[in-house]
């Protein structure tokens, strides 16, 4: 089963029109897909980034947006693997409203270029990542 | 010519990565889009939502990101109309740094759907506004 | 024992220095309480709010901050009661690395005004509040 | 007459009370001093930091807030400068709203420390900020 990360709408989440701001949807993401690696890859993502000195800055976002959240909703959030380039790693989300779980609340895909984070040069992900995410891939896709 | 907004990327819109942190381009998106009603629509967005009581949530979200941006940096944040359905509008953005006009740093669209505020209930967007939007629809495709 | 949240700091709490943000101490603040409710008083936070339509904005605030956190940290963030006025509350707060526990990161005070969500008229505290407060506050003053 | 920064409420500064989230005020404050730099000082803010790889991170900090403020609000936000130490500086603000100018919405204060940015490590203000700093501050004390 595909990693999710548990998260809770906050006070301050929402927004003038009483839900969620939809740019913290894609904050939401960012906070699984950094749960995903300690959760999922079995790697804390803060250790992979201040020692590794690698980086996943977004070269492309897609996101639906199919219902409100409201203060107060509890949220699983789904990360899994779409696609693992060269350089480039596809990530697909969904999330969900612990409350009603067959609904789909939001879904989303980004793609993530990995950098050198003190030079920003592309570079290939390295071996050691790279198995885990196509592991993880298989998972998602049986 | 299209409306753009002024924004400067301030402190805290930088992440550990030391760039703007991906999520923050949406807000900045709609940031500009909100200072667009009252530069290019001539009304003013809060009075809209809080007067009208209408709003317009987001539905679908694409976005590609070119450059980081740094700490430092300002930025034009272009509006522009892409489509206005009967309850739908497709709003385009451009983000350039002044330092180098020439270059797109990052650019997207987004599809609002116009609702009653209070109840959440899809609206057709008021002719007030539509003629308004289908004016800057047509200039900015000429 | 005191009521503690667990906080993990995010990539995007991190600002241009390198560090939280401190605004973002204040979040955290915010966040823990939020937690305190279900977790101290046995009821959700949220539901105070959209039920009984009680609000408790801040009038004063007062914050120390002795250490800078940095990305990866994993925090505790203890809640308690300092006093519990007519319509007055005042909360305190103290922040502490998971992995430095005896070492007090940032702790602050705050005091709230209990209004009418809906009016923003104060009020005086509901007494199934109150009780609950003031349990909490001999709790932390033993 | 001290500076003041121009600062408008944005649609995501609300929080699911209808008001500012008041951390939120604590980043009007930090946006006031970044501009302060320019506007004051005349230097830019992310070059002292980038340039000279000095910071200021806040150790203390203290807020009264008199009235809530509303989606729309226009902004004021004085910063004036109340001590110049070895390394550490106190900043005071005041919030006024643009259609009520006799009335301070709220105002804090917070005293920072001059670091090295890289290693942390506490420095003497340089004379060239201070010197500015002092001029500020008898601006604000004639």
């Amino acid at each position: 089963m595909a990693f999710r990360a548990h998260i809770k709408v906050c006070f301050s989440d929402i927004d003038y029109a009483g839900i969620v701001y939809y740019p913290r949807f894609l904050h939401y993401f960012h906070l699984a897909m950094e749960e995903f690696f300690a959760g999922a890859l079995g790697m804390e993502f803060p250790k992979v980034l201040t020692q590794h000195r690698i980086g996943f800055p977004t070269v492309h976002l897609e996101t639906d947006f199919a219902k409100p959240l409201k203060y107060g909703d509890e949220l699983e959030v789904e990360v899994t693997i779409k696609n693992v380039g060269r350089s480039s790693i596809t990530w697909g989300y969904k999330v969900f409203r612990i409350a009603e779980p067959e609904t789909v609340v939001s879904q989303g895909r980004n793609v993530t270029v990995t950098v050198n984070l003190d030079s920003f040069e592309k570079l290939e992900t390295p071996d050691w990542l790279r198995e885990k995410l196509i592991a993880q891939q298989k998972l998602g896709n049986p």
